[in-house]
């Protein structure tokens, strides 16, 4: 094919314009792909994939209402569906640094559906008719309530469905490890200094417990991230759509897709405002802080191997250092902690865009839903390695533990109740000082028997304390 | 009195130290101050006093529970309620930048308690005896459980007693321009831009909608918020606490102060991590996001009074301008939105500190907590200023939105479902290059006569559209 | 072929792994991609090309110190050399989510420039021999020295290549519109309320003025940007480098590409810390800040066309909306202050990756530079647009500014020095409430004649003052 | 004194209010507090103080130009230096949460300031005769301009005077500390991992170096740092300033400081921007970043005391935990580690309101300087109890960190240049599976002898390597 094939001539409202003779775009995507020229970051392919289900059930719901002819609507229908199943991820060029409502993506898509249902009408890419992408594939639609729907139920369906599960994984791992060494002895650290003792099974009670009330957090989002602004149209009033738009929209995107949506009371709000996404986003910003404390105390306890903490034994990856050879690094766990200041991050952008709306429209909406939807899928790909290549395996080293039991200075403190708070610090001063057990220490100042001593200071009883209420 | 009067010597572990004479703190709270000379903040006297609270429940949870004599119990608990109601505000001498862990702050309520405790049972200060401040008035504590403990509380009656009500005065009185201006259209904007019509309260629906929305967000976080990690003790385990000890604390606390709290499951998480805080601040950024949103476009809205939009009437606030005489600011809306930002900046501080944890406690509890309670004092004030001192006054200038409607050229948008997009466009250029009204270019253009373009250009139902669903 | 001749099988000190048999690289890479299975986001190429030459300056400091061979030398420079030209882009296939060291893309690079060394010596892929690539690529160097070197060489590069160019344009654009529209005398609005009068060109002389401080803050991070870690090896100490090889490696670099770098006089600071990328960010982040003032202030000032501001108009990008036609909005603009803030959150990961270090060594690079790269990528090439297809083509609406100005109250301002504040603010209340003119209100206040007022309220003089100077 | 004598009556453009008898302040300020009751935060002392110096230096400036009665001046000048010094702390009762312009805190100035000059000229309080607050000592200013100089110079004064002299005392007790342990030789860890050895001397050398570093980093700020928008009144034109203003108000400001500062070239860019403040802030963000790697290893490398690292021994600060008796904690490095998290906020804090600006005015000035001179007072001084309670009496355990490095097993990456990393890897695998030494593992796998290994693999001059160069 020589040259002059590889691309076809649109015309549109604008003048003409070439596009690749292949593509199912028209003239506005190709004229935006030229003016915004910044960066290579484009929209994951859920996001396109999304806007299929979206535009499937705005033709459903204009087919009920009698706003879009049968015919065209089956022809829409068609194409939106293959857009939702993945046909069409390549034919969406544009980059997320485009214009604030993301018209051009919306755009995009309603002119790959009308090429695509053109062509299943037997007409060339390109003729806008009989299919027209505004006033058919856009119909009762604007970009500035279609684009926020979008982003809801992308959101929402990546949560529901990529996320979660990870999160739940990870919460079970960690509760099957909490079970595993619920008998295995451990020294308590504060401030980083030794402490009590405790059982490495409570330390992992507790990572599970934070990543089950990490779930709880995301799930209490839904109120709102299930409103949909569908219907508001240009500015919020719902102008040119029929009566009922949204309330129809909403169900067949239920019927469609499972997820329970409902309209969204004000429009304006929905359009507006991104509230609604700027809370998920926070609550992903407690997961991501919660996985810093995770994998934090996981490296620190597995360090050493000789010369640091050396509790926790973090399986090999089989990676190792460039200079040092042999060495094992906690990478998986480094890998998470990086997706984790990622997250924190995107919830700054997150938080900015959210606040910059104007009148009816925050025009932040593509770098908004591109953090938010890159949040989502990091942590739900970091948390499934995390367990399934680090948690799962991880193991304890028995020894190590036991040593720093018998070696601990504040096992002292279980004489509290009997001894008083200032004459157990005269006993844990001298043993430090004099670097013996603070059991010597006890008897040598003559407030209690080694007897006495050894039925009040038992780790495994002060360690499984909590257990006894 | 000479200067030999004015301080007292008490003694402790840690040996002599010198205390004014006129104040209940002790050893530990002396040595602190002079340790920890950094900057000026102190914790917010809500605190102090839920300290108190805190004190008086556990020292009634340990009589229940037979670990404090009644007559001890007794004074220390008179003592703590005199600290709930407030008198020993005066007494908390330490300044945020401290220990992570808060030790010092408990171990000044700790000490002010016992001197007061003691003076009401015939004792000078600084004696120690009979109630000590270790042994008798933390109890079945430590700082570690105590502290956290104290920051819930805290913020959960400050969220209960402070914020909400006057997020729900700010919603109502969204809700009443809402009706106060059900019928004044006005043109709506997208990217800034002159879109098509709507009503000013549609604009107020939206902002109502977005602080019970706020409200909603907040109270999500309850379940989590009123966990107690009170019965932990040292590390999480419960160590030196008798069994049943958090139940009883929760259910004195509950008597106490009406909130419905609850022990964590894990002591350890609510020790060791301070997710649940974390997310109290990630919805009040939310509401930041919410009310820079709000505040900017009414101060946009109300831009001029001669060269802006001028379509709100922002009350005058009787100040001006130190150079331009007369003139007025929306002075309101800006401090407002200042405290959005200063909330803003304290969720990524509460952020990092909650990131923070090692182990067993995390040691960034002080910074937390002053963050968290400022971005609630601050969103509480802010908002009852803004909803008493500006909302409540706001007008609309009706010459200026009618004019606006009428010289739009969106309008032309009605005709879209008639005419369809290509030729709508051709309309809305023609108008626009030749500085026409739309309705003349689509006459001029033979697309319409001007009795039908009356009949479906009518601004007042393009706006109220979507009240005929 | 047939699929078993499609891929290789290497071995290394892990055992043996299977390879696609027409990439480059090895089994550490091979494994570290089934490892690491964490989103999509890889390092932009100019990465990968300056791993190019850093391990081409590695190879030529080698080969003068006497540390590798020059026969493998020569290889290994070719290789290297091809790298830095782009030619092995599609043969780093590891994502941004893997150890916090870089090291699997050290390695990555290693074993590349290995296999390519040994085609060349006439060895087929895999045979890491005679070329190895740990002690031979790697010679003289560890991941943990190799990588801060090449994040610091590709932002020194990236800032001046791409960065600097584009902040000069915008620049120098900026100040074109400052002396084109000097004379353009508008009202100027703090609070965004009518003040007294100036020129547009003052308006973009400070835009000017910001982004020319930009450069200078950019350009001031270089005495830090420019120390590179490279001789610091496994911890900081230049074990198994030899003496002189930090010195002879930045000798080759600057030879190489231009830039001055420098040893930094303590690796251990280059490797446990990056205060210096943090810093670069920093100025980023004040980039970002600048573009957002200049961004906003064109989108409201060219706010309309008719219910808007209407003092500027924005050059037609030939886009619109999907449901408006030809409504136009600025959407550029947009884009530019999505960059900005997608920069100011990519600064608060930067910053929670660089306050994560421990001990000798940050593991928190990848997340880092990523972000780093990104914003520079981003500020470039949004910077471009916004001169290229905005700032150079924006007007004025003359007939609005002068309008505006005529309309204006606060001209009475200049009053003051003549009549006092008091009195000022007596003339401009009695304006505002009647609705006439400062003018005739001073006049019928018997403060001033006609003829005085004229003289002092001289627009055109007003907003020359500082001109006077 | 009855109640009627506590009050005075002022008159002003907006016609009487009542004054606390004894405050200098008039109405403005007087109404401001009455609107404005949100929060507690005032700004601190230094900022109250540099208004009187501006106000000192504006008042020279006006008297040389001939704008203001050498007698008035006199007056004016008297009271801007009481101010200045001090005297009138107490009577700025304003709050931070005001107009963004900070123009009641200046009118506040202007108000006391004229008060006490017509005092002085034996003139009760409130006649605002014969010195005007806005006509005399508002002379030739405006809040717009003056506030933002206020802004600047407090911020040069106090990093001159407050903060860089505390990073040299923590430059140079860390640089100490590097010399007294240069011949310490301890392990060092990469990904917290054990790495080859390095001395404790190198690890300060690196502290020192980052917070020198920081030291040029905030210096490097100090051309647009010490760049005064005063000179440009209202908007930035300096309507009503006399020709050269902006050039008399900085020699009398270098004069009577000492700081180097001149009139910004744009006043426009002065008022409207304050990207110079938020370019310190972003290195006040970089020094945090610095001041948590430091606190945290110091932390981590003096855990303990028995089941920790061990390496440091942290000076004992007298104060203990609550339950666990005699237990020491790092608080100190606690306290800066939370002073650091809140630098990183209050610069998400400024950065937010740097970018809000609009027009000729960025109305988010008080909460920028507040957050901007709360971060520089706690890092200045938490900066100080670090370096003198902590980092001066720092201490290491030599016998811990001799049996670290004995035990070490990556002390084999010496033999690398001998044996290649291949083998090496293999001894290291051997070693770390069965338990042994390298040496032995080495020995075993014949690949070196006994003297060959302890020739090469000597932990001394491995640690000093770098030393060499």
């Amino acid at each position: 094919m020589d040259a002059q094939h590889n691309v076809r001539t649109e015309s549109d409202a604008f003048g003409p314009v070439e596009i690749p003779a292949d593509r199912y775009w028209g003239g506005q995507t190709q004229r935006a792909s030229a003016v915004f020229e910044i960066g290579e970051e484009r929209f994951p392919t859920c996001l396109i994939r999304t806007f299929g289900l979206q535009k499937l059930a705005a033709a459903r719901a204009n087919r009920r209402l009698g706003t879009l002819d049968p015919h065209l609507a089956d022809a829409v229908e068609a194409a939106a569906r293959e857009m939702w199943e993945g046909r069409f991820d390549d034919h969406f060029p544009l980059r997320i640094w485009q214009t604030g409502s993301g018209t051009q993506t919306n755009m995009n898509a309603n002119e790959v559906i009308a090429n695509r249902a053109n062509e299943g009408l037997g007409q060339p890419r390109g003729t806008r008719h009989p299919v027209h992408p505004n006033d058919h594939v856009n119909r009762s639609q604007s970009s500035n309530d279609t684009f926020p729907t979008v982003m809801h139920l992308c959101t929402a369906l990546e949560v529901r469905d990529r996320l979660l599960p990870e999160l739940g994984g990870l919460r079970d791992a960690l509760a099957a490890k909490a079970t595993e060494f619920d008998a295995v002895v451990k020294i308590g650290r504060t401030h980083l200094m030794d402490a009590v003792p405790m059982t490495v099974g409570q330390a992992f009670d507790a990572f599970a417990r934070q990543i089950g009330a990490g779930i709880d957090r995301i799930e209490a989002t839904a109120p709102r991230l299930h409103l949909l602004a569908q219907g508001g149209t240009a500015v919020g009033s719902g102008l040119n759509a029929p009566a009922g738009f949204d309330v129809a929209f909403c169900e067949e995107v239920t019927a469609l897709s499972g997820l329970s949506v409902a309209p969204n009371p004000s429009k304006f709000e929905g359009m507006g405002a991104h509230d609604a996404l700027v809370e998920v986003s926070g609550a992903l910003n407690v997961l991501a802080v919660s996985l810093i404390k995770i994998a934090n105390d996981i490296r620190l306890l597995g360090s050493g191997p000789r010369c640091g903490l050396g509790e926790l034994v973090v399986p090999n990856d089989g990676l190792s250092s460039s200079i040092m050879p042999g060495k094992r690094n906690p990478t998986i766990a480094e890998a998470l902690v990086q997706v984790a200041f990622q997250v924190i991050g995107n919830h700054a952008t997150i938080t900015a865009a959210g606040a910059s709306g104007a009148f009816e429209l925050n025009v932040a909406k593509p770098v908004l839903i591109y953090n938010l939807l890159q949040s989502i899928r990091l942590l739900a790909d970091g948390t499934r390695v995390f367990t399934t290549k680090l948690v799962r395996d991880l193991d304890v080293d028995r020894d190590r533990l036991a040593a720093n039991v018998a070696n601990a200075l504040l096992l002292a403190t279980a004489l509290n109740p009997v001894l008083g708070y200032d004459r157990v610090a005269e006993i844990t001063r001298k043993a430090m000082s004099e670097g013996t057990t603070p059991r010597s220490a006890a008897i040598a100042l003559g407030l209690i028997t080694g007897e006495e001593y050894d039925r009040i200071v038992d780790p495994v009883a002060m360690a499984a304390r909590i257990n006894a209420h």
